[in-house]
């Protein structure tokens, strides 16, 4: 049987659980390779994926007889068959943070059977990576490297934030990459001071802050890095506010190892940040995979260890409210004794010259 | 008071519901023009945002007094101010579609208060368009059909579905729109036959079937359009499936105006393909507005009478499973007479040229 699905039927027994309704697409994909809209049951006697006649066919030519799935078209399946599919399940999981409210209610009537939250098992799977995996997010966070190399040349005075963003992610779709992980964000002078700024139409300016936040989506994976560019000199203002936030991600990586408490570093990048004059706006980081934001997340809330090969991002920012930010952003694997940085472009402020 | 906020509060009174928590962004956008996380609260004395640090500034700037919308950021309110927004209030409503059964959870726990199913309340707002919006749709269609006429010059024999796709992004973002309303859909040869294919690596060959799927999303609302090409000649197969999908399209469209039930239009356009030894293989449309996909759904399982204003897609295909596909989709405007077909392109079978 499919390896994943094998792990996961292992866990349900351990929490008592006799089936599962997966409906997080994400997870049916990381279980199966399967992308399709439908729900994935796994009952005590098979693992079936219920879609629709639009993606039978494409469903099936991706999955091998190993897989052990059988795909159903659900308009060939009777309420009765339903009820039947968790016979002799006493409890099933379902994912109480993905189901809304009203499926949970339409699950209950159409399984007919004791619903389970299942609290992210899956994410949890998903949080360590396999090496498979570490090299399709290394990839991903090579082809970023790239793109900002590339982005150091193409920027000039007077182009919008928006023209920049596009420019991101026309370089990643004709690099290979399937899609952009997230809407890039570019955002320059008084807008860096916004986490999530939107790229608008304000242009380029001499002496301008452009903080770049972004990410593509490779074979799957994702990537998720942060720079700042200045544009033909650094105010002495902004030079202070990048080095404690270049000195705070160092500090942050620098802690980083299997083992290690992912609040306590939280707590001490926030408190390096407060000691320095700056309020802390987000939390440090996340885990990062098939998803952008994925388990673990990193922040001062989260009270959990760092694992061999989890895949998480280090970002911590100095924002000065209304006027500027900086952010400084990695996307890291956890090892043994400390991590590898996989986004490896260099942390020196960078200065583009440019007219 | 916000217009639309005025509107939802009076149909919240007709339904004995004294406040309403709203979840889904795309609801806060279209009553707020809001584009961030967070949740709107609807409470008996104020209409209320809350978001954390990250967007506090970047609301505000949107906001203006007349909308009577306070701004909070969530690590200002405490356990007890959740717990008073409420008061006095004995039926508040949420999105049972929209909220998982987790937040569902935590509402409960949060707001202590008697939580109801709005039934989409909001989505059955956004079904009919202001004259503001049907512009907006009209102009995203309008910049659809350009795109298609430029594709007509642009495909050439050994490109790639994959490498038509993107070029339908990158005309799309290079002219206006600030996304595609989804992942275009180049389906070509067999692959025409699954009506929600991925273009992939397969190259474009002489006498080739192209199923272009495409629309954008242009100052916050989507076009969806669906037309067929055919490499340099008509194999007589083919020429005859298009003729039958395309008097489909026409005779659902004749059938369309105000007051009309739409599932006897669905029925009817079922029953004329299988009469002509066609299975359906989806519904015949949806409703298209902020989202691609949005109320009111058009097939045969929605017993609901169409509305003046209803901006709506119609889209039958003929499908031969893994043969070949022709699918024919217009975004039409529903009117009091009949409809208006927002999406101009020819439907006449087109012959591209090429080598």
């Amino acid at each position: 049987m499919n390896i994943k699905i094998k792990w996961l039927r292992d866990q349900l027994r351990t929490q008592d659980l006799q089936g599962m309704i997966v409906s997080n697409p994400t997870n049916i994909k990381y279980l199966t390779g399967i992308e399709a809209e439908g729900i994935l049951l796994i009952t005590l006697k098979e693992n079936l994926f219920i879609t629709d006649s639009r993606y039978v066919e494409a469903v099936n030519t991706i999955l091998t007889i190993e897989d052990e799935i059988l795909v159903n078209d659900k308009k060939n399946i009777s309420r009765e068959d339903y009820a039947s599919f968790f016979m002799f399940c006493e409890n099933v999981g379902f994912e109480e943070n993905y189901v809304t409210y009203a499926d949970y209610k339409e699950y209950l009537q159409t399984f007919r059977v004791n619903l389970m939250e299942t609290e992210n098992i899956i994410e949890g799977q998903r949080v360590i990576k396999e090496q498979r995996e570490i090299e399709l997010i290394e990839a991903a966070c090579e082809l970023t490297d790239k793109c900002f190399e590339y982005l150091k040349t193409f920027i000039k005075i007077g182009m919008s934030e928006k023209e920049i963003a596009f420019e991101i992610e026309k370089y990643y779709k004709t690099h290979g990459a399937e899609d952009v992980a997230f809407e890039p964000i570019v955002a320059s002078g008084h807008n860096s001071s916004m986490p999530h700024a939107v790229p608008g139409t304000r242009k380029i300016k001499d002496g301008d802050i452009i903080l770049i936040d972004m990410g593509c989506k490779l074979k799957g994976y994702c990537s998720d890095m942060t720079r700042v560019m200045f544009v033909n000199y650094i105010e002495d203002e902004y030079k202070e506010a990048y080095n404690i936030c270049l000195r705070n991600n160092e500090l942050a990586e620098a802690e980083i190892r299997d083992g290690k408490n992912m609040k306590v570093i939280a707590q001490n990048s926030n408190n390096h940040l407060k000691n320095n004059g700056y309020v802390p706006m987000h939390s440090l980081g996340h885990g990062v995979g098939m998803d952008i934001h994925e388990e673990p997340f990193f922040g001062i809330v989260y009270d959990q260890q760092l694992k061999e090969n989890m895949i998480i991002t280090v970002e911590p920012g100095a924002y000065s409210i209304g006027k500027f930010g900086i952010r400084i952003e990695d996307t890291i694997l956890v090892t043994r004794s400390g991590c590898r940085i996989l986004t490896k472009t260099s942390k020196e402020p960078v200065i583009i010259r440019c007219r």
